[in-house]
C-alpha cells in the first residue's frame, strides 16, 4: 500500500447516498458527490442507486457504465431496477446502472470532466478526482457490502466484441472456481477465461482482493446495443442472482463455449492510420496466416493496402470499430475455442 | 432556376483535375480544390479519383462518401480502383471512393470545414463553400460525362440500416423503369422504391434531372462496416458495371426482398432524450402496437421508460443507432416487405 | 421584398406542429423541424407551443426566448401554459415559450447551431438555417393566426434592464395607440415608447408589418430573473391577456413610469477592456458629466480607470452586466422619465 | 503534513516579485511566475501586487480574486491600490486584488490553465500547476509577513448571495474573537459566524493555522458587482484597516445582522435540471415548507415543475444564479437571523 | 452587378467612424461596428483609423491587417500614425493599420468571428457578416476619397516570402503605369508585376475598379516580422507618400530586382502530408529538376521522402512555413528574375 | 529521489520495442506505448525508433522532437536514418527522431494528450501520463545503453534563436570536458556553454546524471526551418558521430563563436501585451540602453509603444517569435561573446 493511499484513507468519502443500506424494500436513491466547477460552484455530480432489500442474506453488487460508451449492462441494470420488487429477493441487490455517471451522460469511455478512466483508477482516492471519488466509494463503502458482484462490460464506440461472460485465472483457486461457477450461470453465448498481466486499478482487482466473488463481461460494442444483446445481460443478470441465492426463481441454464485468448499473438494492431476493412466478421474462423483487416490509405486511389494476418488459428472476438484506424489501434482479436 | 445560380454559371469551377477523362488506361489522380484558410494560407483539398477508360462505351460514375461516416462505398470503391483493369472495361469507369473528402477524412457525415451535407447542396457553387464547390464540379462536370450514376450510402454514426439498393419513384417511368433494372442487378438483399418528399439540392435529383440513371444504396451503418456488408457493396458494384455493359464478365443474379415505406407513419421520433433501447433488431418482424423502441430517463431509477409503438406492421428497417438519444431523433424506422 | 424572398415563398415551412390550431381545448405539444447533423443524421428540433382555444374570439401569440439566456418571458409562459384552462379563454391563446429553443437549452442569446440571432432574421427562410427556418414559421403561420402579439425579452447575460413594457413609434397611427394600450395594460413599473433606427429582421417589425399588436418588455437581465421580476411577466401577461378580451377576469392596473431614450447621447461604450464598475445602480438618478461607469485595466494596480460621464441627465436604465467588459461594448444607458 | 508536502518545502517557489517589501513608500509591482506552455516557450504569469509601506506597525494582507468570476473585491482593491498614500499608512498594506491573476482574466472561478480552485490547493506546491505556485507564494511569503488577512469573495457566476462579512468558528477562541471583531468593523449589512465541515485546501484555514486574524466575505454575485455591493467592499476594507490600526481615521460603525446556517437543512439541491425558478428573493422572509425554488422540465409545456420547499423558516440567503440549472446544483440556501 | 449588391447598395454602412475626414489635423479614432453576440448583446468590433489632413490636395489610403496575421504592415502603420505631424503632409492620409481587426486581434489571416477572408469578400454587404461590414465600408467610404492606395501584406503564419513590392498587370494601361511607378517608389528589395487569374473579392479589384492607384507588398512571413523587414515597410510607405506628393521630403531610391511567376508551373503542391524540408532558402538559386522540397511521412524512419522538383529554374521566391505540411499545401514558389 | 520515485521503480515500463538494441544492422522499429482512451478503448501511441549497429563499440542515443514544434531535429536524424548503413558504423546509433511523438504529430511544444512538456517531466513514471511514460522509457531502458547524447531543440514556434550547440557547466569537470569537446565537433556557428539553475525534470540533467555525455543545440525556430540550419543540424549529427568514434570519417571542423548568457540581465519580458516589433536581428549588435523591442497596445493608434531596452552590451540571441505578445512573454535575450 502506498503512502499517499495510507494518508488517504484518513479522509471520509465526500459522497453521501440518499439510500438507506440497512434498510428493507426498494429504494431509488442517488450518490450525490459535491463538484465545484466554473459552471456550478456548488454543484454535485449525482450518481443513481436503486437498493432491493428484504431482510438477511446475500447482497450483490451489480453494476454498468464503469466505462461510459457501453450499453448492455446500464439497459439491463435501469430494467432489473424498475421492476425488481422486495418480496422476490432474498438478501439484497445493491444496482449502480451507471458507475462512472458523467461519462454515462456524455456517452464516452472516460469521465468528460477529468478524462477518468474508472477501471484504471482503484482503490480511487476521497480527494483526488471526480472519477477517483467515485472508486474510493465503491472501495470503501460498496464493494465490503457486498457477496458476488457483476460488472458489465461491452466493448464501447472504438471495440466490438463476441458476447460473452468472464471472470479472472486468480490465485485464490477457491475464488476462481465460485466466479466460474457464476459465469457459466450468466450463461452468454461464449464465456472467457481471462489472465490480466496489467491488473493494477481495475475494479475486478479491487472486489477479488477483497475476496469478492467477482464476474464481468463484453456484450457487444460499437457504442450502441442490439436487442439480441440486451437479451442476454437482462437474462444472465437474473441467472446470476439466482445462482446466488437471492432470486428464487429457476435458474435458466443456455449453452456457453468457451474462448481463450493465449498469448499476445491473438492482437493485431495497425501501424498506419487510414480506412479500416475487416476482412471476417466477429465469431467467424480465421487461419492463422488469413488476411483478417486491411488499412487503405485514403489520400490516392491504386496504393495497396496494408494487410493484418492472422498469427493465429481461431475465430474473430474482437475488432476495431469505426471506419477509420488510427497507428497503434487495435485491429482485430482472434481467439481459440477450448470445448 | 434561381437568379443566384444563374449568376454563379458564369464563373468556372476552382477544381482543377489531375486526370485526362478523354485518355484509355488506368489513372490515378486528384481533384485539386485551392482553399485558403488559417493554417495554410494557399492549401487545396485534394479529392482521389479513379478513372478507368477503354475506348468508346458507357460512362459509369461511382461514388463514396457522399456523407463522410459511411464506410462500405469507400470500401468497395478503393478496392476496385487498385484492382480494375483497363482491358476489362468498355466504356469509362469514374470513380470517387470519398465526395466530401474533408468530412470523410473526419469521419463525420457533413464537412468540418463547413458544415455542408453534401446531398443537400446540390447543384452547389463555384463560389461557394468547399462543398458547394465539389457539388459543382459534379454537377457541371461529372454528371454530363456519366449514363449511369451508382452513389453509395449507408447509415452512418447514427443510423443502421437493412442492407438495400434503391432507386427512386421518377415522373419519367422510361428513367424509372432503367433505374430500377440497375437496382435489380445491383442484388442486395433488399431492395427500395423510394419517393423523396423533399428532393431539393440532393444528388439523386441532380443526376435524375440531368436524366442520368441513378442507383443508391443504405448498407448498414453505425459508422463502421462489417465484411458481409462490404461484401455486398463489391458484388453489387461488379454487378451494376456488368448490367450497364461496362464489364463483360456474367451478371451473377441475388435474391432480394422488396421493400416500401409507405407513408410518415414508418417513422418514430423520441421526444424525450435519454439512454435508448431498440426492442427488436434489423429485419425482425413487428406489429402494429408493439414497443419498438423504449427511451429511459437515467438520472434516477425507478422511473418508466417512454415507450414507443409501432404505428404499422412489417419489419424494422432502420434504427436509431447510439447508445443515447437526443429528444426529436428518429428512433426507429418500419418498413413493409411488398414481394 | 427580395428576389431570394419570393423563391423562398415557393417552398412551404419544414416544420411540422403537433397541435391543431382549431381544436378547442388545452393541448400540449411540439414544432418538429428536421435538423439533419454529425450527431443525429435524422435529428429534429422541437419547439414546445401550447395552444388553449375556446370558441370564437381574438388570437393572441406570446412568446419567450426569442434570445435564449432571457428568463422572465418563459418562466411566465411555462406557468401560464401549465395553468391555463379552456374554460377561462374566449378565443385563442398560442404560447411558444422559447421560440429559439436551441439557444434556450443553450442558455445562450444566439442559436449554438447557427449563431443566429433570432430578432434579426425575420422573415426567415423554409430553407435555409435552423432559425431562419423558426423565423419563417412565425413569419408565414403564426404571426398571421394572431391578433395581439406578446414577445418577453429580458437583458440576457450581458446586459441587465430597468423593468419595463414597450412598444414601437409606428407610422400607423391606430396600430401604435392600440400597443400603447396593451403596453398600459401589461402594467410594468416602467414603460417604453421606442423607435427603431434599424428595424430590420426584426420579429417586432414583422409582426407590426403584417399590422398585428405588438408589445414587447425588457425585465431585468444578467442570465438570470429574480422572483419580483417574474412576478412582473406573471401579471403583465395576464392583463394583456385581459386587455384584448381573451381573459374575462378584472385588468389589475398598477402605476408605471414612463422612460424615453431621446437620442444616441443615451448609450456608452467602452473603449478599453478591462474591469467593469457601475458607478449608479439601474434607476439612480445621474446628472450630466457624472461618472457612472469606470474600466480599471487590470494588469497592474496604479493607473487610472477610465472614466465615461453621463451625456445627459435621467436614470440608469440599463448596464453592462458581467464583470469584465471589452472595447466596444455598451457600458451604461441613460433614459428620461418623461412622466 | 504529507511526505509530499516536505519534499515541496525543499524547493524554493518560482515567483519573483519586482516589489521590495522592506520598502517604505507606494510600489505597483508583479509577482512574476515563469509558466512555458504551446503559446509561449518562455511565457510567464504576472499578477499584479501593490505594497504601501509607512514605516513599523501592523501588516495588512488584501486580496481578490481568490476565485476569478467574484468583483467587489478586485473593483475596492483596484481602487484603494491606486488612492492609499504611504503618509495615511502605519505599517504595511499589501494588496494582491486577483489573486487567481489567470482566473480573473479569463472571468471564470477556476484557472483556464489548470481549473485549479485556489481554495482548495492550499498549501500549495512550488513544483505543482500554476494555482498551486501560486498558493504556495501565499502559503510561504505572503502569509508569514502579515498579522491581519481579508480575503473578498462573492458568488460568482453561479451564485448570488446576500452581502455579508464573516468569519470562522476556531479552536482557538481568542483568535476567534479578533476575527469576528474585524468582522463587525468590516461593517457589511449582515455577518456570519461560519463553521467549516471541509476546510481541507482552503486559503482561510490556512492563514488560521499560521494565527492570522482572517476574513472574509460574500458581497453578490452573478459574475457581476452593483455599485451598492462595491460601496460596501469599499468601506469595508478601510475599516478594517482603520480597526487594525493601520489607518488612523475614524472607524465608521455600521449596523449589521448576524446570520447562521445551522445545518445541512440549509441547502436545497436540484435532482433534476431544467429552468430555474426562485420563488423568494435574497432576504425575504421563508418559511419552512414553503417553495422556495422550482425547476421547470422544458421539453414539453404542461408538464408540473418540481417543487423544492424550505426545510427550515429563515430568510434567503443564497440562490443558484443562471436561469437553467442542472442536477445537483445548489438551488436556494436559507439562513437564520441570529440577533 | 449581382441583384443582391443591388439591394444592398440600398443600406447605410453600420459603421460610424469617429474621425472626420474633412477636419484639419491628425486625429486618432475609431471605426464602430455594432456586433450583437452571446458575450455582448450591445457588443461593436472598434477598428483604429488615423486621419491626418493638412489642406487640399491627393489622399492616401494606407492599409495593414487585411489579413490578421502579417505583421510588417501594421508595425510601419501604427509607427507612422503615431509620428506623422499635419504639417508635414499636403492633402490627407487616412491609415487603418488593421483592417480585419478581429483577425488582427486572433492573430489569424481570417477573422474569428466569421471565417472570413476579407481580401475574398469585397465589395462586401451592409448587412452580411463583421468582415463583409468592414470591406463594405472600405468600398462606399474610404476607397472612394483615396487617389493611391498603398495595402500590406506578407506571408502571414503559413507563408514566408521574399520581400517585394507589386502592383497588377491591367486593362487600363495608364492607371497599370501609374501603379509600377508607385512600386518603383516603394523601393523594395524585389519588385513584381502580378497577373491575377483569379481577382473576384479582392480589396486590390475593387481599389482598381474605381480607377485608383493600388500597391500592395509581400515581406517576408512565418506569423512574424524581422527588424529588416519592418525597416522595408517603413521605408517604402514614406517614399509611396513622398511620391505621392503628400509628403515633400526628398524621395530615396533604392535598388529593386523585378520577379516574375510567368505559370502555374512556379507552385508546387504536397499530395501526402508528413515533415517538411525546404532544400534551399528564399532568394537562392534553383534550376529545373531540382528537388526544392521534401516531405518525410514520420510514422516510420526508413521510408523515403515525397521529393519535389523545381518545374522551372529561377530563385524561391516564396515557402511554405510551418514545420509540418498537409497534403494539397503550397511547398515552393519558384520566381524568375526579368531584369 | 522521492517516495513516490521508488514506488514507481517496481513497475515495469508499459512500452514494447520492436526492435532488438542487440542484434546488428539496421532496424527501423518503433516502441508502442498501450493509450486508452476515448476515441481508441485498445489504442497506442508509436514512437518511431532506429537502431544500427555493428558489432561492439561506443552507442550514441540520438534524438529530436523533444519539443515537438522544433524541426531541425527530427529532419536531420530522420534523414540519418534513412541513410546510415550499418557498415559505416563502430558500435551503436540509437535514433529516435521525434521523442515526444503525439506533440511532433499535433506541432505543438507539448503533447496533446496531457499538456506534458517533456523536458521538465524527467525521470518520468511508468504509471503517470503518456509523456511521462516516454519518459521513463528514456530514463530506464535507452540512456541506460547510452554514452554520449545528443538532443536536438531549436526555439518553437514561439521563440527564434541564432544556431548553436550546448552543454552544461557539470559539477564533474571531466564530463563537463567531454562534453564540450562534441559541442566543439558539432561545429554549429555559436557554441554554448549553459548554467541551468532550475535543472528538475530536464532530460539535460537526467542523462548528466547517469555519467553520460550529453549535448544539445539551439537552431533557428518560429515553428519552421531554414535550409541553412537543416544543413547545420546535418553536419553536426555527422560531425559528432565522428568525434565519438562510430563513423570512422573524418571530422569537418568549422569555426565557432562561444557566446555566453552571464545575468538573468539578458533577459527583457513584456509587461503588456500588443503587437510585438524586434528592433534588431538576431546577431546583431547591442548596446546596453538600446531599445531592443517594442510593443505597440493596438487598440488605438497614437498611443506610445512600450520600450524594452537592452540592460547589458552584447549580441541578439534570441527572441520572441509570433508578432503578437502576451504579458510575462520573453522578449529578446542578449548574449555575451567571449571569443
Amino acid at each position: 500500500m502506498s503512502v499517499s493511499y495510507q494518508a488517504a484513507l484518513l479522509r471520509p468519502s465526500p459522497i453521501s447516498p440518499s439510500v438507506d443500506f440497512e434498510r428493507d424494500g426498494v429504494q431509488h436513491g442517488l450518490l450525490r458527490l459535491p463538484y465545484s466547477r466554473d459552471d456550478s460552484a456548488w454543484g454535485s455530480v449525482m450518481i443513481p442507486i436503486c437498493v432491493v432489500k428484504n431482510g438477511e442474506g446475500p447482497v450483490a453488487l451489480l453494476s454498468g457504465g464503469n466505462h461510459g460508451d457501453e450499453y448492455e449492462g446500464p439497459l439491463a441494470l435501469y430494467d432489473l431496477a424498475n421492476n425488481l420488487k422486495a418480496e422476490e429477493v432474498t438478501g439484497t441487490v445493491i444496482i449502480v446502472p451507471a458507475m462512472n455517471f458523467p461519462a454515462f451522460q456524455h456517452g464516452t469511455r472516460t469521465s468528460p470532466v477529468d478524462f477518468g478512466n474508472m477501471n484504471r483508477l482503484f482503490p480511487g482516492k476521497p480527494d483526488g478526482t471526480v472519477t477517483e471519488k467515485i472508486a474510493d466509494y465503491f472501495q470503501r463503502h460498496l464493494l465490503p457490502m457486498a457477496d458476488i458482484v457483476l460488472d458489465f462490460h461491452s466493448g464501447g464506440r472504438t471495440l466490438d466484441f463476441l458476447p460473452f461472460c468472464a471472470a479472472h485465472v486468480l490465485d485464490d483457486k477457491d475464488l476462481e472456481a465460485r466466479a466460474f461457477a457464476a459465469v457459466e450461470a450468466f450463461g452468454a453465448p461464449y464465456s472467457a477465461r481471462m489472465l490480466e498481466i496489467d491488473a493494477v486499478g481495475m475494479y475486478d482487482t479491487a472486489a477479488e482482493e477483497l475476496g469478492k466473488v467477482f464476474v464481468t463481461t463484453e456484450l457487444g460494442g460499437g457504442g450502441s446495443a442490439r436487442a439480441s444483446t440486451v437479451r442476454i445481460a437482462r437474462a444472465g443478470v437474473v441467472n446470476v442472482l439466482r445462482h446466488a441465492g437471492i432470486l428464487s426463481s429457476e435458474l435458466v441454464r443456455r449453452p456457453t463455449r468457451w474462448l481463450d485468448m493465449p498469448s499476445v499473438d491473438c492482437f493485431s494492431f495497425a501501424e498506419d492510420g487510414g480506412l479500416y476493412e475487416t476482412m471476417v466478421d466477429l465469431g467467424e474462423r480465421v487461419e492463422k496466416g488469413d488476411v483478417i483487416a486491411r488499412v487503405h490509405g485514403y489520400n490516392r486511389t491504386g496504393r495497396a493496402p496494408q494487410e493484418l494476418r492472422a498469427k493465429l488459428s481461431g475465430i474473430l472476438a474482437a475488432r476495431h470499430y469505426p471506419g477509420l484506424i488510427k497507428p497503434g489501434d487495435c485491429a482485430s482479436v482472434v481467439a481459440v475455442l477450448t470445448d
